[in-house]
C-alpha cells in the first residue's frame, strides 16, 4: 500500500504545473482551491450515496476517486498522505469513543 | 504508513460488536450504514471548508477525519482500505487526464 | 415568491419527458434519481464553500442553484416544494431549540 | 407559502442575538458561519440519502432541514429567501439547458 500511496502523491506534486490539456491534477490546480474544495465534498456525497445504494465495486470506485481527490487536496496544501496517517496513528491507542470525544463532532 | 492503516483497519473490525457505549465504531454499525454514509458526507463537507478555509493543522484533523470514517464503511460492506489503494494503483499508470475520461464525470 | 416557485415547478413537471438534449430537467430526469442526489450533494457542498469564503452574489447563485435541484428531486418523488414549505410552517410555533431537539441530530 | 417564508425568515432574524440556550438559530449564529456552512453540507448530504433510499415523509423531512439552514445561513449574510427567489424567477424563460449552460458547471 506504501509505495502506491507515496508513487500516487509524487506524481500529484509533478503534475502541478504540467499542462492542464495534458494533466488532470494540473487542471484541478489552475482551477484552484475552491474547484479542489468543491471535488472533495462531492465525491464525499458520491460514496456515501454508493454506500447505500450499490455494491462493493462501486464503493471501492468511489472510494477512490474519494482519496485521490483529497491526496489532490493535501498537496495543494504542501502536505503528504502520511501526514494524515501519522494522525491517525496518534489517535489510535485511544478508544474509539475517548477519541470521538475529543473531537469537536 | 502500511502498519497504521492495516492496524486501524483491523481496530474497526474487531469493535464492529463491541458495547456501542464503549465504541464509537460499534456505535456507528448499530445506528446502520445510512448514519455512516452520511458521517462520510459531513466529513467530505468539513474537509472542503477546511480547504478553502484553515490551515494544515486543521486540514490533516480534518482529512484523518474522513479517512477514518471511509475505513469504517468499507469495513461495513467487508472491504479494507487496502482494496481501495490497489485500486488507485491499478489506475496509476494512466495519466490524470486519461484517467479521469475513463470515469463518468 | 409563490408564483415563481409554483411555475417553477410546474415547469420541471412539465420537462420531465422532454427531450434531454433540449431540457436540463429531462436530462436529469434521465440519468436517474442518483444523479438527481448528487447534484443536491454537490450543490450543498457548493453553497457551504461559497458561505464561508464568497460575496452575497456568489451565495444567491448557489442557493438558487440547490433550491432549483431540491424542486427537480422533489417533482422524482411526485412532491412539491409546497409541501416542504408546509413541513416548515407546522414547525413554527415550536421555538429553534424545541424545534431541532425533535429531529433525529 | 410565502406567508410561512416570510414568517419563518423574520424569526430566523429575531432570533439571531436570543440565548443561544434556548434558540437553536442564536446557537448557530454564535458558532459561526463555518458551522451553519457545514450544517448545510450536512443536510445536502442526508436529503441525497434520503433520495436514493427513503419514503416521502423522510425526502420532506430533510429537504425541509435543509431550506431551514439556508435560510439561516441566508440571514447570516443579510440575505432572504427572496433573494434566492427572485433570482430563480430570473433565470426562468431561458430554458433549462440553456440555462445550465449558463453556469459554470
Amino acid at each position: 500500500m506504501e509505495q502506491i500511496l507515496t508513487s500516487l502523491q509524487q506524481r500529484i506534486r509533478d503534475n502541478r504545473n504540467a499542462d492542464p490539456k495534458l494533466s488532470y491534477v494540473a487542471k484541478l490546480h489552475k482551477r484552484g482551491i475552491k474547484k479542489i474544495a468543491q471535488k472533495i465534498g462531492e465525491e464525499g456525497v458520491e460514496l456515501a450515496i454508493a454506500c447505500v445504494s450499490e455494491g462493493k465495486k462501486e464503493v471501492i470506485g468511489e472510494a477512490a476517486d474519494l482519496v485521490f481527490h483529497l491526496m489532490v487536496a493535501l498537496d495543494y496544501h504542501g502536505l503528504h498522505i502520511k501526514n494524515v496517517i501519522e494522525e491517525l496513528g496518534k489517535r489510535e491507542g485511544t478508544s474509539g469513543i475517548a477519541e470521538k470525544a475529543s473531537r469537536v463532532e
